[in-house]
């Protein structure tokens, strides 16, 4: 029979209907000639009820059932007598069942299908299409549906082309490690899974498609943490002749619309915030603020110039910087004890140390107090603090001032409540240097990637290795709640500057070719100027459903092992079938599959 | 400066306006004092005049102009003085170029950017981005677009869920080779590539999402012909609860919001014929029968069980048939050279030669007439043939009949012109056999795949093995054109009925647990009856476009040994990249690119 309605969207307004229903039984309670059950479906519950008033039958197939049984019920829609549920949209009304057939069984599950799960994540993910039947895991991807449908519809409204790149392509030295897939018609040669579409969708500017875009999977072979994935979804686009502030309005026109479908937020583009890099990290000691509260960083570099405290005074003339970020009423909030273990958490970032001041009735109060006993006034002045906020500190270099205060920004917010979880803060990131320091490595690396055009007027520091580590770029990041949410640059899509870009990258014109000699070759040919971006579409789901795992907005995510718990793959391979790939591995499958060819 | 229109859509209305343009040179003509230029984009083409009358340094800046040089160009639009061109939409109007700047020089390209390109498949392979410039090809890939955009606003629309599966899954033994990806977190395991995404649909199905869709890359690795590649992507939908006719309902409507958006075709969905698949094979010898012309197969069996001509008599007592098509007026037009040469032809179905008849004023003429001198009339009664027309026959097994008449059918409809090439000839296959045999390898496999639900009454055939062979299965596949673009079935959602199948196809218990546990498990906890179908998007996308090679609608295709020739993937790979997989390989590349490791 067919569905005439979900379950959880039937309300009074349907009162006397007869509705046909299919779903899961989420609970049952049996009380002899009167058996209730409800009955879940993606839409939400609603109340059964069978009795043997209206049906023997149906009462009969009722105390057959259990939890997550599947069944199919037809009955009238009629308002409860009890047990009025104001939680639920369905929460008046119950189902009185004339007939009821159970389309399949189920046995006891290994968890409660619930929001509150108890179970570990390994558990979750060894049986995600049970998890995925609960109801915020449904939210979840129907929040990550809804943003490729407005994502598909803003932009094919645009003008924008959906173009597909392949997945088997060339292996690139574009950053992370590749995913490699072992030809089997050329043995010994490699595909590799992309890490992004970008090289492909350079080319389809140069080929004059003027507007692509495609929500591309991308692979990356890296160590994995909490929030990253073997593979990804990017939210890719790529336009020709557009430049930075243009192609900036028209990727918020097309959050705006992603945030109206998903969330029914009216973004208002022109208050989106653009700050430029080093603003940012002046004011917020990170590339990706969160804006959604204030905490600034203030600069008393040259306050602390002449302090009398030596370790302020020290960091000044080492070329250093002293910052502080005042921490709104909370200083009766933090022990002596609490602010010692932030010291001992910020060591993670190179601060030795924290020093920190109470502002109190009484004055400034802390053990660095004394040594602001002449100048309190002009550094409550300076740093806008009042009586019951707390002062921290970071006097160090500029990369260390940063990440402490970065981090204490975000933790004391936290911990205060100062955030405004309803809020939604985007803003551009801009004018970012080209390349950037690595001090691990010690080398020079495309702080985007190698495709970044620098300024105009920068690209003439191209010419030496040194000038071309101070060029900026026409880059710019999205940026919302503190995440990083997209990336996107005008491209080079000349040769002679995307040559003098590798050269300083490291790559001798022999390595350039060999990398990138397709690419090189193309721009020869007239490539249009051409910019784009790209979107995380699994962190910006993740933010929009309001949870801080990756793995809630994707299906059937990895583990941190990279392995899928369900399928358990990745698993060894028969010899055979890796002889056909003239590969040997350490070790192979004792599969006892029969092979089945059929098409 | 910003673009104010594509060039190809200026004509008329724009009289007097000042335009901004951008895009490619396609020709130039240089008669001193004044330059034309054909201005193109991907809209189409505009004729820019420089003149000394209009602006001297524009005219400078045309002096310098080649092929494929990217201008951007500030001009009047005005009434072309001569040479007005009705084949463009700006055929009748020109651009007054006032201001122009080269863009991006270019090399003379190693072919012409024209639709009649006269360049190799490898050349064009290539230079990819050079061959996606000519208007033909931008044409396909848009036709491609405009099918997605369709799908995800219906399908969007109609409550599916775009979710995302896995690329880097579980090798299962569904059909094809599977393409492996090594794991380094896990040496000696590999991922597979998925070669559809129909377990982890029939999963969804499972977690309640109630309707599923994803616009999904597969891949299988096999011999590669001329309308296979590596990787093909599937527009692939899932449903819960819902029978065969309410899908192939549902997936009419999808189908025609495809049609009305790519080709403007208002598709009558009530008049898509619905064959059995029987009825197919034996009025087509196909099942996926061409239906834009007639020609069918007729049945001459019983007619011919007393045939003196001894070959057709002989095919009857064997257990074979006799079936005829009739060429319509096509009489005159074959010699008997001509019919030897189809004689040659279907001898790879296993025919042996090819009676033939003529009908002309005379009565039947050709080397079999004289065994119909006593029932030409019936033959012609029979046949429903008419003076002028061609009868040509098959006499053999019936797989061998199908297999001949079904080729000859298509190609002297082609011969004859007898295809109405304006035609979008859809239909339905339904009631599929479960299993076919196959006579190379002589074992039975699943005719769709190892999840296709028998039908109900048939159920109970899967008992034993010989009797699963006879059932049917509730599956339904959707032809258009004499191609099949998308095969679907309702599936199973039972574990008993699974593992009965899984039998017939030859797993042992433990065969079945190892390659399909984690889905029977699944089955256990509850799973609803579900169906589905994946439409071939690339089969569709060429059948849209008119094209009869399935390369000409993806961007980046792999040619016929998988090898991309732009890229040259897939390559040999360091020595030191395999090792970190712990894998060996015959050959290694000799890598000179530096290590880039970047965010």
């Amino acid at each position: 029979m067919q569905r005439t309605n979900y379950a959880g969207l039937i309300d009074e307004e349907y009162l006397g209907q007869t509705v046909t229903l299919q779903g899961w039984v989420q609970k049952r309670r049996d009380l002899g000639a009167l058996i209730f059950v409800d009955l879940r479906d993606r839409e939400g519950l609603v109340q059964l009820t069978f009795s043997d008033d209206v049906s023997e039958s149906a009462l009969k197939v009722a105390d057959q059932l259990r939890t997550e049984f599947v069944i199919e019920v037809q009955g009238k829609v009629a308002l409860r007598e009890a047990g009025v549920n104001p939680n639920l949209r369905s929460g008046k009304i119950e189902v009185q069942v004339q007939s009821a057939k159970i389309l399949a069984t189920a046995k006891t599950t290994p968890f409660n299908i619930d929001d509150n799960v108890d179970a570990s994540d390994e558990l979750r993910l060894k049986y995600r299409y049970l998890d995925l039947r609960r109801p915020v895991m449904q939210k979840n991807l129907r929040i990550r549906s809804k943003i490729t449908a407005a994502t598909h519809e803003f932009l094919d409204d645009n003008g924008f082309i959906d173009i597909e790149t392949p997945y088997l392509a060339k292996s690139t030295p574009e950053g992370a490690r590749d995913y490699l897939v072992p030809s089997r018609v050329n043995p010994g040669s490699f595909y590799a899974l992309p890490q992004s579409p970008q090289l492909f969708k350079q080319l389809l500017m140069g080929a004059g498609f003027d507007r692509y875009y495609q929500v591309a999977r991308a692979f990356r072979d890296e160590d994995l943490r909490g929030d990253r994935q073997p593979e990804f979804t990017q939210l890719d686009v790529e336009t020709s002749f557009m430049n930075q502030s243009e192609i900036i309005a028209l990727v918020n026109e097309w959050v705006a619309s992603i945030m109206k479908k998903t969330v029914s937020y009216e973004l208002k583009t022109d208050e989106i915030p653009t700050l430029t890099w080093q603003a940012s990290m002046d004011r917020f000691g990170t590339d990706k603020p969160d804006l959604r509260f204030d905490m600034e960083l203030i600069d008393l570099t040259s306050f602390m110039q002449n302090s009398t405290f030596s370790v302020f005074a020290k960091a000044v003339a080492n070329q250093g910087q002293v910052k502080a970020i005042v921490v709104p009423g909370a200083a009766d909030s933090y022990s002596r004890k609490d602010l010692d273990k932030k010291a001992q958490f910020v060591e993670r970032f190179g601060a030795k140390g924290l020093p920190w001041l109470k502002v109190t009735d009484e004055g400034l109060k802390g053990p660095i107090a004394k040594f602001f006993n002449e100048n309190e006034a002009e550094l409550l002045a300076a740093t806008n603090a009042n009586v019951g906020d707390l002062l921290v500190f970071a006097a160090d270099q500029a990369s260390v001032v940063a990440g402490s205060l970065d981090a204490l920004r975000r933790m004391f917010a936290k911990e205060q409540n100062l955030i405004d979880e309803q809020k939604w803060a985007f803003a551009w990131i801009i004018d970012w240097p080209l390349f950037e320091y690595q001090p691990e490595e010690d080398r020079w690396i495309s702080a985007h990637h190698p495709f970044t055009m620098p300024n105009e007027e920068d690209i003439e520091l191209l010419d030496t290795v040194e000038g071309a580590h101070q060029a900026h770029a026409q880059s710019y990041d999205l940026v919302l709640n503190g995440y990083e949410l997209g990336s996107g640059s005008i491209r080079i899509h000349r040769m002679d500057i995307q040559e003098k870009m590798l050269q300083a990258l490291g790559f001798t014109p022999e390595a350039a070719q060999e990398a990138f000699g397709f690419l090189l070759e193309g721009m020869e040919y007239g490539f249009p100027p051409m910019g784009g971006i790209a979107l995380g579409l699994d962190r910006l789901a993740m933010i929009l459903a309001g949870t801080e795992n990756i793995r809630e907005v994707i299906a059937f995510p990895k583990n941190s092992k990279g392995s899928e718990p369900m399928t358990e793959a990745p698993l060894p391979v028969s010899k055979q079938q890796l002889a056909e790939l003239e590969l040997t591995a350490p070790v192979y499958a004792d599969t006892k599959t029969p092979n089945l060819s059929e098409e």
